[in-house]
């Protein structure tokens, strides 16, 4: 399967239909979910009338949109009008189906892309594993023995193993940015508030960030381009008007400055993972180090408020039926049931005075380069590695670079290194609040360099 | 001693001198405050020369502002350079003196107000009483034997005597109306953010107002009309540009829709604080009642946050030495830094709920009449009464009234209501955020038809 902008533009230009690319696609995903369980739910028939309708639009002479006929799933987080929202949980299984789609579902639609499911995640977003004991764990198409690391994991699988071109996710402290380096493919999240989190199950209201999978940048900035722009329905989605990225991706780089996070960046990590920000490094003749101060506490403040945000949404299921969360997940949320206000408040304060001495370092520097994960996907089970030296748990591991960064709701894009008999590992492309574009033009140069790909597994 | 206006009119008619004026203050102060302990400082040099200064462009022809010689004193929370900033506190009284003044400081001063000194309250502005455990309790004018309420209750002291005409405070929870209504004098607390708190040393930073006490509505139109406006220094003092109240009080009020708060706010009060409310409404024509939904609730997520939030700020001092607070602030803090994070994430939460809902009242009514305490004020020592049949605890039973509004941040005003041979009593006018103009129209009406006044006592 090819990238979404690709599709598009088969099907306007008359060489394919919509329906035969949706039948394509539900084809490939009834032939190799069964091993990777990305999907939770695929709505056929309704993807199907859909294509038709954008054929028939075709067929009248209409333009259907940028993505017309492109098949494309979401995190099962989001609403989808006739679907329950099950945003990863047993419980919610018993909610009635949505009535509305989520505005990113539905500006997606409307710019001709269809429809064809919904996608596994870790119970409630709170997980880096995608191993799901409701709806069991989904597979990493480079090794099915592995994670796909989360909580989107469905969403990165799904894209990496060519079910579908493009899905959706959500980002509290890496959701999309590990599974997109596990897997191997592009994973942008934008500046907290640039897109709407309407109809979405949120879980930590200050940190969550929604944003996409896709295995090019141009589908990246195609999509991004598509879902920009304020929305009456969440108030936390600013009127920042759309600065379209699509336009600007293959511009020239010269004059963009870039640094590599040091000290903290730098700890932690299987070498290969640092070897593969050298690599981006060396691609960009990036060669200056700087410090954002204090990560590891900017880390430790993320975990605090996320643990008592997300614990306050849950907080009457966790009083009344405890025995029905994943036990991974409620064993979190409890903790962060008891956490008191001083470390919340002490937390939210520390944000502000971080966020202010990040502020600065981007007075002098554009882009900055990090690794998304400390390692390779993990094996599906694993719980402990030898890192350094040290037995490390795993989970709460994966998040060390992304946290600080969701943290102040930075725009962060993973890139995928692909490694002849090796797993696939990410790099960071990090830029100051709004600057998306930036981010996509280094990615797009990248990806023109031959640096970084997303081939389909 | 006349009102703000009245003193800068005769000195810039020259009928008097700012020197003059300010001597007078300095003598009146050093007469009565022995009695009465509002101030805490008294800066009697530096007063002189600023009035001398006054006194010389008058000379020369120029106009020195709007309040030219008008003394006037702050809380002793404002930073004013040269004075230590006590906040209340025997620790802060380690600290070095300000080097700064806070902004509304700074801008009374450019518009020719003299400044003569600090004013007492309750330590960190946790509390109704102004029983300060060491710099002692700020006496009653009205009857030395009792409370000002707090914690403004040096800034309402001194302007009811008549020390000074005009005071700048603070209100978290109800600390510029409780005191106003005591000592039966004008007491604005603005919408929240509308003033600058630069340089005043916060409480509880989501509820904390800056605002102002005088003896008549000129005198707080003129004042806040100078104090308006947003602030480099203050990121929560929003970029609303000012909209002048002076020039629109003596305006007509026909059309204005009034209401008056029912349920909640006619329980747990002596009758004469309802009757007070009473007169005012008819002299208003006001008639209908309005129900502020969940008044019980807003109030306790008030006392959930500010006791979080209070706590976070003194927490180092709070553990390494508990035994130099207030001992009534103390226990409140402590208790405060033991609550869970849930009950203060639950009490932000219902606080968006309760704001949206009172929102939609202020669709069909533009003023909303309440109570500010439900009796007048206590003895100094009192610590309970018996309301209702019931014994109640006096001190966090003066916001009953008060707090579920800066709960939201709405502008109010208390009105005094002077009553033969008894005590003031206060009445709230309440606007939807912003209206200001509103609230004082309405304060100046009531003040020409003499039903509220705040004579010297």
């Amino acid at each position: 399967m090819n990238d979404a902008v690709s599709i598009a533009a088969a099907i306007r230009a008359g060489k394919v239909s919509a329906v035969e690319v949706t039948k394509d696609a539900l084809a490939t995903i009834a032939a190799r979910d069964r091993e990777i369980n990305a999907f939770t739910a695929v709505i056929a028939e309704t993807a199907l009338t859909d294509a038709a309708r954008i054929d028939k639009e075709i067929a009248q002479g209409n333009n259907p949109g940028a993505l017309a006929g492109v098949p494309f799933a979401v995190k099962n987080l989001f609403d989808v009008a006739g679907l329950t929202t099950l945003a990863g949980a047993k419980i919610n299984a018993e909610n009635p189906p949505a009535t509305q789609d989520a505005t990113l579902v539905a500006r997606l639609k409307q710019a001709g892309a269809v429809l064809v499911g919904a996608l596994n995640m870790d119970e409630y977003a709170y997980g880096f594993m995608t191993e799901n004991a409701h709806y069991g764990a989904t597979h990493n198409p480079h090794d099915l023995q592995r994670v796909t690391g989360g909580s989107s994991g469905g969403s990165a699988a799904a894209v990496a193993a060519g079910l579908v071109p493009l899905t959706l996710g959500s980002d509290t402290n890496g959701s999309i940015r590990v599974p997109a380096a596990f897997c191997g493919i592009f994973g942008l999240k934008p500046t907290y508030g640039r897109l709407s989190r309407a109809g979405v199950a949120l879980f930590s209201t200050s940190f969550d960030h929604v944003g996409l999978f896709a295995r090019s940048v141009r589908d990246i900035a195609t999509a991004f381009d598509i879902l920009q722009g304020e929305d009456d329905r969440d108030p936390v989605c600013t009127k920042r008007p759309p600065e379209l990225c699509l336009p600007q991706i293959h511009e020239d780089i010269s004059g963009i400055k870039f640094a590599i996070a040091g000290d903290y960046y730098t700890q932690g990590a299987e070498p290969e993972a640092l070897l593969a920000v050298e690599q981006v490094a060396r691609a960009l003749n990036a060669t200056e180090y700087v410090t954002l101060p204090e990560s590891h506490r900017a880390r430790a403040a993320a975990f605090v408020i996320t643990a008592s945000e997300g614990a306050n949404l849950h907080i009457n299921k966790l009083r009344s039926r405890p025995q029905d969360f994943d036990f991974a997940t409620r064993d979190r949320f409890l903790a962060g049931a008891l956490i008191p206000s001083q470390w919340y408040l002490q937390a939210q304060r520390f944000r502000r005075w971080y966020r202010d001495h990040v502020r600065e370092i981007f007075q002098n520097v554009d882009i900055i380069l990090a690794p998304t994960t400390p390692m390779v996907a993990p094996l599906i089970g694993q719980t402990t590695m030898v890192l350094d030296g040290q037995e490390i748990i795993i989970r709460p591991h994966l998040g060390l670079f992304t946290q600080p960064l969701s943290f102040i709701g930075l725009p962060v894009i993973s890139v995928p290194i692909q490694r002849p008999n090796a797993l696939p590992l990410g790099v960071q492309l990090i830029a100051a609040p709004y600057n998306e574009v930036l981010i996509l033009k280094v990615a797009s140069f990248l990806e023109a360099q031959g640096i970084v790909s997303a081939p389909v597994v």
